[in-house]
């Protein structure tokens, strides 16, 4: 099963709507027979993939997979019956597959007479997957908050500057953050005074073949040139400042993880809402004492009530050529 | 001269006057013949310490030092001295020492005819005594000032209460930093409305026997039934307002290192004059949006004026029994 979670978190699968998923088929002595995982949206589940890989050897075999096996045929077949046509004789998987559309992976391969086991490193399975699993469950999008703050909670100092509170491997982190989600999201006023481009660039500055959906949300009607509306990635806009009508709308669209980014007040409707599962914020090394803070009201007086969420991880981002060294906080829902 | 360090750092020594020390004493095989360390105030020097463990054996051998031998007699004899006494042909220390009292230790070797080698690992050897370093090269105490924070940069919420932005975690780690220093440094309105008793107590919470001066700094009269003045450790009031005032004060008694632990008016001057020289911010995984500042305004407009300091280490406080989990970032001039 380690090997299985090995090969699903493998690098270079672009987001999509499908979870990340591997499989190993193993022999009766415990030999790998064959590997396979999930490469993104239109391609062999890892099940087939490993299927594939093993050929002929797969009969009687053992499969390893990550995620139940799918009980539902869209672009491709669903795996269930692939594992029975191949006349592997028994299934262990990490996570089960609840969503609607998938689920019952179990019932059919034991109808099929195989046997089925379940739960092994689930919860490492579910990891690997979070935003999916969350967006299954709980039917609607995972939410990852991002901010960058100084050490004193100052987002910039009292005349507006403040490049760069984020170092620039804090920000090259940003992207790769951004990179995991499928949407990232921002208020029209950013937009419209902040104009960013929102799209996911490489370690050269590059933008990465599969981009998020832009979300722009918000009442107000917007400049047609805001660089947000460039054919780099598709954009939508959101006309309410709701934030579950947004999630609702976004999940209704197939989408799994937001990636908010600003401004302050939109972040603080989604926390005011408790719509915010995931909260990554970059500390710099600098005190302000005054200026902008990180975080905008949220209607909290008193300190019972303050947003409070455990830590996840941190990380210290290194900082090369004489910049900052950055401390990035990550607060996660558990 | 690694050893020698480890001997130096050997725990329990309390925070004095003098440097922490370690010495080994090596035969011309390279066999340890001796080892000693400095344990505070009164006791021998480390060289000395490992003269006597080496005895006769020290005839013709080398010791390796951490610090210079000093050149001085007070409460002991000069280590200088000792070592040529005892017969040492050579003898390699890491970190000079230019403490008016104790510098010409190598002088006085070599006009005895011993070799002497310096600089050996001397980064370590002065991160040891960072607080002596500092205060022996700047004529002034070293000062750390130490806050806690929530992750957007809130000490307390709008309706003041703050109770537990640190972990238990976090207030434990304050002690063990607090019991580094020799002087703990608050404002006096902090003991007017706080009323705290700053002592340094151990793992159960019981005073430890070596305490740092109390230094309540301000010009107001206080009530003598605040718990500062009680007998657990003396306590010193000095009528200013001025840190460069407080810190001549304090390093003529002999003091080298500071720890400043509030109120934020006190630290924002501290800071305005440029007198921190390492920042400690314990941040708790919370967020408020509003509430009292973690640091008060220092008179900072933007962003190229931020009190910016290179990141020195991070540390993650692990929770227990349900406790939140802290960080701890430590901010330090290099």
């Amino acid at each position: 099963m380690r090997r299985a979670l090995e090969l699903a978190a493998t690098p270079g699968v672009p987001a999509g709507p499908n979870p990340r998923v591997g499989c190993v088929i193993l022999g009766a002595d415990g030999a790998a027979l064959g590997e396979g995982f999930h490469r993104g949206t239109g391609t062999a589940h890892a099940e087939v993939d490993a299927l594939r890989s093993a050929g002929e050897d797969a009969r009687g075999a053992t499969a390893v997979v990550t995620l139940e096996p799918c009980n539902h045929t869209g672009r491709t077949g669903p795996c269930a019956r692939a594992l029975v046509d191949a006349g592997i004789r028994r299934v262990v998987f990490a996570q089960g597959d609840t969503s609607p559309v998938a689920a019952g992976g179990t019932a059919t391969l034991r109808a099929a007479g195989v046997e089925v086991e379940s739960g092994l490193m689930a919860e490492e399975a579910r990891a690997l997957n979070r935003a999916w699993t969350f967006a299954v469950e709980h039917g609607r999008p995972y939410v990852t908050w991002k901010f960058a703050t100084t050490l004193d909670g100052r987002s910039a100092a009292a005349d507006g500057t403040s490049r760069w509170v984020s170092s620039r491997a804090a920000r090259r982190d940003t992207h790769r953050l951004r990179g995991e989600c499928d949407v990232m999201l921002v208020g029209s006023n950013t937009v419209a005074v902040d104009d960013p481009e929102l799209t996911v660039r490489d370690e050269v500055d590059e933008p990465l073949p599969h981009q998020p959906l832009r979300v722009v949300v918000g009442e107000r009607d917007l400049p047609t040139d805001r660089r947000v509306f460039n054919d780099r990635a598709e954009t939508l806009q959101l006309r309410t400042h709701d934030p579950r009508e947004v999630l609702d709308e976004l999940f209704a669209r197939g989408r799994q993880h937001v990636f908010l980014e600003g401004g302050p007040t939109l972040a603080a409707a989604f926390l005011a809402a408790d719509l915010v599962d995931e909260v990554v914020a970059y500390v710099a090394p600098m005190l302000l004492g005054a200026g902008r803070a990180a975080v905008a009201d949220l209607g909290i007086t008193t300190i019972a009530d303050a947003v409070h969420l455990p830590v996840a991880d941190v990380h210290v981002l290194q900082g090369h050529d004489g910049e900052d060294t950055n401390v990035r906080v990550t607060m996660r829902r558990s």
